[in-house]
């Protein structure tokens, strides 16, 4: 395919990207297929000689979209939102022109100063403490990482090494794997299972702390573990706390916190994959509190900022404890500048060695939304949340089961789980919304998540219509 | 932006990323900024209230463009290429508009389910045996995997695992920790830096074999290192083989290196980030001979098979090791299908939990070029090299450092180090071409790598001239 054949398609592509995303409230949400059903559409082998661009296009509708989960069709209810807009997506066809691979200043300098000021832009409209951002002159700063798990991956890893250095300038008697072994993180049993795998890949042990009847680790229950386990010989070093948990958004208390995990010399790392966006508005802006006696802290923007996957915001107090945990410079890699001291290089922040020009999706969605813009986005998802919540609270067979405090709602038929997993039941294999469900304290509970860009308040009156006719339709059963 | 102004500003986008690769030949390949030039080109803070598209569209000219490496210039020969093709491009579009997260195959049946068929239809190009896919029954399987410094990571981690497990089922009295600080991995001395990471994040040892004058690792000398260990009471548990190391392109003896690792229990993980994708030609592929003895096996479609960033292939010939490793299911993430055993939930067998659609990159370019379309391609970047090795070794003044298998070339002024940093010194400074520098025996040398789409004899033949002009000129100093 030449250039020119390339404006031709790709123009073509526009339009249907355009029609997909107009059309998408008409296809199903949820698809209607069978695990393996996409092997026997298509040849077992790829072609030997060129196929028509035109057979591929058909393709897409025939093989492709039956088998689509619509994570933006405006009744897909399901996990959180995944982000999409079309500053970004225009952002992301000139990434893929550039095709830079950003791993050191020099590979590009471009990519890497952008991200840089981009992570600096994103954090003052956090009003996140001065300390994380770059600036020219701080020792913090921010990096995009692929997702929230290798956020908190690469802040454990940091964290251990830093302790390891500092029992061993004080016990130089101690190896490092006896260290290692004595190593405890912790993390609330509402966290993310990402937390829990970045202590096994880490080889370190993770304890999760019990939280309270909000969903939320509090300061006595932490410290009673980490006071017993300290007296048990083993070494606490590393605390992920969460605001807006996966399955009810509760909000851990980092500002009681936050002072006994400095006292402690151990790292407080903030996972806010979901609500991380919110606090730019500043009415929730106090829910991020606390963060001040962070070590690092992170988000998704490309969950409810309107910036496409991949792209998660991490930033850190220290930049010198994440890239001193595992600097390599092989001689293909040196570049001359690399010691000006005003130079990053973003490989040593991250898991991988090479990384796309992703800050170029958050320079166009800034800029083309404003502050005030992606301030309204947030607000009208969350005014829809309250809408959901009041039409579930009007309904005597229901309840809500945690607090609704941003874009989820948390709620159940009042009875056994066995119910409301049939009611989820019903609800997947209508396919007409599509929802996920959490355990909230041994309950089976349904998670209602405003996800859509161009949700509206009827797509919310529909669906609790839907759902109560299925309830309806449930109840009406012999056996209930 | 509505979805009508995205049918306009899209197509702009098109023309405009037609227009930079068409005339990428023009911009200098190598940018001419300093550290932190970008930050006073461009606001302190993201704007309150929208802007205009055509201002954001001037900055990429004013701001972006003068601070790129232009890795897509047939005047860059730094680094190993990165991948890029229209057919890519228009399938990366694609996957932006649906924006599915495929972490499990619920969320999105078509993302997780072509990913595994690419990777069957890839691995048969590349003639792998039968047990690394997936088909309808086998016990391997594909993924795409971000990078190849993840793939190895997520080796290195299958490896840990299935070596305690197995070390404790004979030794019930030794403690995780204990086999982990006696567990010991090997590789090449010529290994990627993102290797020997691997092993400090993993927590283990890792010893680096030396090579032989070729800068492959062969089986006397291994085997050497491993009975020594063993003797001294360590647990040699993983070996990453190399195919195409960094610096010079060598190949590790695997045919030789693989049965010693099956008879010692060792996973051999096999890392051809670069030259795998050669091994689609039958003339290269006796270089991928010995890969029926490894356990997993890594290569970089987004280097040299067209495929933009990121798409790097894995292969495992026993799934089961690979996501035994880290398998968690919170409720959140179970599905109805999930234990069906057709059913492949790719957030087990990666780093992430997220993911892109991906596998549709990999799908276009295989259909568009065809496998005659891809061997093509490889075959004209190795002519190249070896039409550039042909020039250095009609000169005298030069000397070629390693063997010239596919794309990349090695060479050096004969003489001193300082003469040939010198020499990558005004070659660097002309911006006309950009190389990078490697180490070999100690020895600073010269990489030329062929890497753009567009590349043709007469950019390796101008390439060349220039070098040479810069040479004479370097040697007419009195100091040399």
């Amino acid at each position: 395919m030449d250039a020119e054949e390339f404006r031709r398609r790709g123009k073509e592509m526009v339009d249907l990207v355009a029609d997909y995303l107009e059309n998408i409230e008409d296809r199903p949400v949820y698809p209607d297929v069978e695990p393996g059903y996409l092997r026997s559409l298509i040849p077992t082998e790829a072609p030997q000689d060129p196929e028509n661009y035109e057979d591929i296009i058909k393709d897409v509708e025939r093989v492709i979209m039956p088998g689509i989960t619509h994570w933006h069709s405006p009744n897909f209810f399901a996990y959180f939102p995944t982000a999409s807009s079309y500053p970004a997506m225009l952002a992301d066809m000139l990434c893929g022109a550039i095709g830079c691979i950003g791993f050191s200043w020099a590979a590009s300098p471009a990519c890497t100063e952008l991200e840089t000021v981009m992570l600096d832009w994103l954090g003052k409209m956090l009003q996140l403490p001065e300390c994380f951002l770059a600036g020219t002159h701080g020792q913090g700063g921010g990096v995009i990482q692929g997702t929230a798990s290798e956020a908190t991956l690469m802040s454990l890893l940091a964290a251990r090494c830093k302790a390891v250095r500092r029992i061993q300038a004080t016990n130089s008697d101690m190896s490092e794997m006896e260290i290692l072994s004595k190593l405890v993180a912790y993390t609330s049993d509402q966290a993310h299972s990402s937390v829990e795998r970045a202590a096994l890949i880490g080889g370190v042990k993770m304890k999760k702390v019990p939280t309270d009847e909000h969903y939320a680790v509090r300061k006595d229950m932490f410290m009673k573990m980490v006071e017993e386990d300290k007296a048990d010989g083993l070494l606490p070093f590393y605390f992920c706390a969460t605001l807006g948990t996966t399955p009810s958004c509760a909000f851990d208390k980092t500002e009681e916190l936050g002072p006994l995990c400095n006292e402690e010399n151990m790292w407080m790392h903030i996972d806010a994959a979901y609500a991380g966006s919110a606090f730019i508005c500043p009415e929730f802006r106090p829910l991020l509190n606390g963060v001040e006696f962070a070590d690092s802290f992170n988000f998704n923007p490309h969950k409810w900022l309107l910036i496409n996957f991949d792209c998660s915001a991490m930033w850190v107090k220290k930049r010198a404890d994440l890239i001193g945990a595992f600097k390599m410079d092989p001689l293909y890699l040196k570049h001359e500048n690399q010691e000006s001291g005003l130079v990053t290089d973003y490989r040593h922040w991250q898991i991988p060695l090479g990384r796309r020009f992703r800050s170029l999706k958050m320079w166009f969605v800034f800029r083309m939304y404003g502050l005030n813009g992606l301030q309204a986005y947030i607000r009208k998802h969350v005014v829809l949340a309250k809408e959901f919540e009041s039409l579930v609270r009007a309904d005597k067979r229901f309840e809500i089961c945690a607090d609704v405090v941003l874009g989820l709602v948390c709620f159940r038929l009042k009875g056994s789980n066995e119910l409301n997993q049939n009611l989820l039941k019903r609800i997947t294999q209508c396919r007409e919304i599509h929802l996920v469900p959490c355990q909230l304290s041994g309950r089976f509970v349904l998670r209602f998540a405003i996800c859509a860009r161009k949700i509206e308040s009827h797509h919310v009156q529909k669906a609790w219509q839907h759902i109560t006719q299925l309830t309806f339709e449930l109840l009406q059963e012999p056996e209930h």
